[in-house]
């Protein structure tokens, strides 16, 4: 079956593909909040809707929250999972939104044509890239080159509290030979990319407690311990000198990168002069020894993402607190193990307390990172059919954000993920004024179009 | 003129005494709030007229805030200023009060008779305990036993901004031998004090800058620096493992405590367990080597009041901050001077910088600590006819707290004060259900009787 000709439908049914990818986005699917849960179950009969209109067997399952989606498309080629998820970010504050964020607009701005709302780049627009590749195959052809199952997901915004335990219960219904995952970037707007590292998560807030009530630090401060002052000391301890983090056994598990890895990362040239610049900086923090991209992918941190105690409204009030906490969350690669080091961190700041304070953990969840395997030819299969689309050729990279369904196929369904997204670093996703590149759309179509014929060779 | 007289009268009219602190108690004079603008207005004529139906010349003097209010009272004696307070503070959360903070209650509480409500102590209460000994003077003997100036103002909750000013305008009028303050606490509820060391303040709120907007920490985690991790580092090396301050300079001017008043101190028996205990905790935190009431009344200190940044809502957002905040005050002692110290600290801040980092400073005004000369015979004549009220010897103590005014009358008006006051440490100042206890506001009243005859005998 040849790709040409659905290439050729795609481009031509362009405009069709967006009209239907806006009436997606109408459907204001946010997860995290109860008002919208009508709404979430809404995008999901749309999705099987939509696919039961191309001839896929498609049904909406329900979860205890919002329903999955699942799809079953029968064709010659090997077996692949498509995930993508139909929720959004919530889209406070909405007075930054140049328009409603869900009445999405077509707009020509400087860098080229855009949509622009809620959902457009993550991931409602990327996740429509495949849907639409698949369309014009069945147009085309009568068929898909490859067996596909279609997963969708409503939850991927708020933690995925369903996702394992519907993973574990449709073990069988889900495992393919490979999984597609669109909702990672390019690595920019000429190179495609493959994300085959992805860094884990431990997130824990700490509250540190002191005296019993707030006191006035004229009558007593000099004799009674400041909390705040305890939780910057555990702050300030938890990096050395050379940016490198003090926990016990953290670095445990963490591999260098592969030579011929770090050779493609190189020739990737990456500018962290403008990398920074960008936000307002001009020298890599952080490891010393390391350059920004191997910091940003392949690299562990800790990061204190909120800090509060004490007063904090306008002038001062000399209170000296009861309590003071922080949001630390660490990044994780290789094989460094989210529960061994959780301990270790604990105990760490356990070690650290002084006389009459106190912590409580409120420990917000942990993934491990995920390192694809890619010796299946199919990753490189993929490069390729990329590469053949694209300006330049595509690379695997890395990614400091963490997607952990990427990890839950790994160890639940022992299924390997390909992640290839078109989004881009400006999409402002989770941001007010959201947008996706039509650029992105158009060849992103094209790309899983390439991707499926020539994997369905393989 | 003997006392015996006016004492007895104190004692007969109590009731009378109560029902007029409650009239006076009853005016919102919430000085930080413009909503209370006519309320402080109005608390300063209830003054007025209060002083003038004692036949003392009294007038309201407008300012470009709240009004002061003087007044002259002639007598044989000494020169005496006496200062006290009308507005009061902000009475927010409301819903913790058990009564309405402005319909003031006499209450029965297993520690003794209280008056609750907004004032009570801090500072109507103690003010009125001073103008109820004149009352009671002038109804026997027909005059007061001393020459007295009454200064009363109305933003001492508020930062006094026109203090100063005022001062300077009004030196002459003011002048005295020595000045009269009662907003002080007895030592305990058998040992009256006269406070002669107050602590100074600085006070600093530091917002320190990294990256230009709120990064992702997924996406920039690494490379990017976090100001809360270069903040927590600053505030970390504020004190040494000693707890000794290390800011450059800052014990220059910090003396240690005379023999003599370390001695009488000793004798006072402070029991830092109890002290710590009432707020739960144990163990005297700060400077190894001293004690817990050397450090309050003695030591300077560094406290962090605030600290803020980053995300701080419910949950975790992985978002890597563009700025954190902190609030720090240093109270000092001595002759620590706080434009000195101030400077100090910002170039130490400045010098822990790194590469991408700013730091802006808001200082929210410095005073340096006051230190009264006891040398005036009429301190020791004060301490011995409070002495004869309490049940136990009066003493010569310090305050953590800072006091500004006293200050303000030694370099303006080359005037010592004599700090006396009777609220108690658990009247809840500045908090819900602020009390005053019913003892402090009877032997307050009659304290004063005695001193101003025995200071007229001088």
């Amino acid at each position: 079956m040849s790709v040409d000709p659905v290439l050729s439908r795609i481009d031509s049914t362009l405009d069709d593909s967006l009209e239907r990818l806006k009436d997606f986005l109408r459907i204001p699917s946010i997860s995290t909040d109860p008002a919208y849960a009508e709404a979430c179950d809404r995008a999901a009969d749309w999705l099987v809707s939509d696919l039961q209109s191309m001839g896929i067997e498609a049904e909406k399952r329900p979860t205890s929250g919002h329903p999955m989606v699942v799809g079953h498309a029968d064709g010659p080629g090997p077996h692949l999972l498509f995930y993508g998820h139909y929720d959004v970010q919530p889209v406070d504050p909405l007075d930054l939104w140049v328009n409603d964020p869900f009445d999405p607009q077509i707009e020509d701005t400087p860098k080229g044509r855009v949509i622009r709302g809620r959902g457009t780049s993550d991931d409602k627009g990327q996740l429509m890239t495949f849907v639409e590749a698949c369309r014009a195959w069945i147009a085309e052809h009568g068929t898909l080159p490859c067996k596909i199952t279609f997963f969708f997901e409503g939850e991927e915004e708020s933690g995925s509290p369903s996702l394992i335990p519907f993973l574990e219960d449709n073990a069988d219904d889900l495992k393919a030979d490979v999984a597609l995952i669109c909702d990672t970037t390019l690595y920019d707007s000429r190179v495609p990319a493959i994300t085959t590292m992805l860094r884990g998560m431990l997130k824990e807030e700490i509250t540190i407690t002191g005296p019993g009530r707030d006191l006035h630090s004229g009558m007593y401060g000099g004799p009674a311990i400041n909390p705040i002052r305890v939780l910057a000391r555990i702050i300030a301890s938890l990096h050395d000198d050379q940016g490198r983090i003090t926990v016990p056994g953290f670095y445990d598990g963490v591999p260098e990168i592969p030579d011929e890895i770090r050779a493609q990362w190189d020739g990737l040239g990456f500018d962290h002069t403008a990398f920074l610049g960008g936000v307002g900086l001009s020298v890599p923090a952080g490891e010393a020894g390391r350059s920004a991209l191997e910091m940003i992918w392949a690299r562990p941190t800790c990061e204190v993402n909120g800090i509060g105690g004490g007063y904090q409204g306008a002038g001062f009030k000399t209170v000296l607190p009861a309590q003071a906490h922080a949001k630390i969350s660490f990044r994780l690669v290789g094989d460094q193990d989210p529960h061994a080091i959780d301990q270790s961190f604990r105990q760490m700041v356990q070690d650290m307390l002084p006389a009459d304070c106190d912590v409580t953990f409120n420990s917000d969840g942990a993934a491990p990172a995920s390192v694809m395997s890619i010796d299946n030819p199919m990753f490189e299969t993929a490069r390729q059919a990329l590469s053949d689309e694209w300006p330049d050729e595509a690379a695997f990279i890395g990614s400091g954000g963490s997607i952990p369904v990427a990890g839950h196929f790994q160890t639940l369904l022992g299924m390997e993920s390909m992640l290839i997204g078109f989004g881009k670093d400006d999409d402002q996703i989770h941001s007010p004024n959201e947008k996706y590149d039509i650029e992105s759309f158009h060849r992103g179509t094209r790309s899983w179009a390439r991707i499926l014929q020539a994997i369905s060779a393989t």
